[in-house]
């Protein structure tokens, strides 16, 4: 590790979204020494980030910077660079890593944006990154905090955590993404950063549609917190600390999501909440609510470790239909809400 | 504890302010059978509430039940009470104790709403009761929870802890206080169940100041984040436990404070970040916001203690004229929202 130049020579982040293009924007407002290149799998994306430096559709009238280069030919994107971030919708990862392979330089570390488990595997995307990628440990990293794109894009203040097995690794990425308004804390417990950043889009459905069932701020702040009690069950069966959950990547990003009206996932379950139906919400939001697709895979990794999550499950059983939104509220308080701690009458 | 009959023969609740009204007509809501007595420090607040069933100075137009009667007089109201509720201002509870101490009855169970720290001393209200009134630990109770007042006066639904050292006489306030829309926990954690709901307070202060300067909802979730952690630091140097910090009385009340337009202490944040004095703010609030008047015992009780505790250090610092609102955030993101667990940078 000694070896590694204190930045990367290049920058690539493949996933021209929200998130990836402010995660590419935040390394090149940090070092505008920078070449940051950003992969658009549409070519007018990249053409207007090359030409206007916007990104219409996801930043509005953000501002790209100068030294923020798009293409939507993923090799160029790739060529030379030592640092390759990912962030591409979580359930079509495994198949764009077998073609982005052959491509990938020799000691590149490889960060994932994503926040969702797959379906069907129940695999975490760094787990997709190291098997598809045949990566060690030290060289696959996670971005993950209280991270609302479009707050970070506007340059509010941000904290955000970065782990890795190999603290030095994570401390090499933090560097490259400190900016003025960006601020990276490293850890070495991946499991528990992926896990905060998946559960709590499916926490965030339920608080939305809480807030539009009109609930109040009292039943969401409930919800928040038996939220986050499952969400560390399962981090500890897998291994990922309490430490981890009670940070910024566990509450802190759990309650930037539910109390954000940028939230996509809390609108999904608002929108649920006041009537339509799944391919309704899909069809209104403009990015995927990633809520939806791992809401899932989450409850089946949570069964097969025979952990409890009752937050989940009543989420899981609105979205395949099973119940409607009418009945998680009533099932939340008479349920599920029922455990605090071990004292419990 | 076995003699003891299902339900209190009588309950007295001592202050008719919001949370005080509100929890009077939680017991009566859910046993209509149960004489349910609330004093009113004024005559013309009892007089409304008992010919309008209204306190519309706290709760508007919350219709109150008929088994709830108010009176100015203090030893009618306590009079046969074996439940005695205290919902008085924080500040003032010593001196009223002395006064009620001859009234109340020789096995009345004393529950304290009260969410605040006494200056000068640095005393919860459960030890001040304690002391004052000359009980012993199985007779004082505190509840504490997720719970805004004028969403319970509503019927929303809530959940709330009730703690004792003594787990019978918690089930038995907690069955007494059961209501449809009412669900409160048991534990034996009253020091941890206290201190979560004192030093929210602060938090929430620290909070409307971000809110009052456009901050965004990354830096509010750091800031409840990182204010959890000091609550828990100050909560296990007095013998509380984590889980309860993690539960409804410390995570759920945190973030339902920090969430709510309803927040007298958000709400004085705001007014601070806006550009009031705090004279200004406290004329126009027609409640205590306690976290004024509690953060500097809070910081008295951390240092006594050895505890760090930035984020309330930094709203003292404002509340006491050292440092102003606009320097709180710059503060609060160079300094102490720096640590992340004990794997940093």
């Amino acid at each position: 590790m000694s070896a590694r130049a204190a930045l990367p020579a290049a920058v690539a982040v493949l996933g021209a979204g929200s998130w990836g293009t402010t995660f590419a924007k935040v390394v090149a407002d940090a070092h505008p020494e920078l070449e940051v290149r950003l992969w658009a799998r549409r070519a007018e994306v990249a053409e207007e980030i090359n030409t206007r430096h916007l990104n219409s559709k996801y930043l509005k009238d953000i501002e790209l910077p100068e030294n923020l280069g798009s293409s939507a030919d993923v090799a160029k994107v790739l060529a030379g660079a030592d640092l390759v971030v990912l962030a591409v919708p979580a359930q079509t990862l495994r198949p764009q890593l077998a073609e982005w392979k052959p491509l990938l330089g020799d000691t590149a570390v490889v960060v994932s944006l994503m926040k969702g488990l797959e379906r069907g595997t129940d695999e975490r995307m760094s787990q997709i990154i190291k098997a598809e990628l045949g990566l060690p440990d030290e060289r696959v990293a996670v971005i993950s905090g209280p991270n609302l794109a479009m707050e970070i894009a506007r340059k509010e203040p941000t904290a955000s955590v970065v782990a890795c097995t190999d603290l030095e690794a994570a401390q090499w990425i933090a560097n490259t993404c400190t900016a003025s308004y960006f601020r990276p804390y490293t850890n070495t417990d991946v499991t528990g950063v992926e896990i905060g950043g998946i559960v709590k889009n499916v926490i965030a459905l339920c608080v939305g549609i809480c807030d539009g069932k009109h609930m109040g701020d009292n039943t969401k702040a409930s919800v928040i917190t038996r939220g986050l009690a499952e969400t560390t069950r399962l981090t500890l069966a897998l291994g990922g600390e309490l430490e981890t959950m009670a940070g910024l990547a566990g509450l802190g990003d759990l309650v930037a999501t539910c109390s954000s009206p940028l939230s996509r996932n809390r609108t999904a379950g608002r929108l649920l909440a006041e009537g339509l139906s799944l391919e309704e919400v899909n069809q209104r939001m403009t990015q995927t609510a990633e809520g939806i697709k791992s809401g899932r895979a989450v409850l089946d990794l949570a069964n097969s470790l025979g952990v409890e999550m009752p937050i989940t499950e009543s989420v899981v059983a609105v979205l395949e239909g099973e119940i409607s939104v009418d009945d998680l509220a009533p099932r939340l308080l008479t349920r599920e809400l029922k455990s605090e701690g071990e004292q419990d009458q």
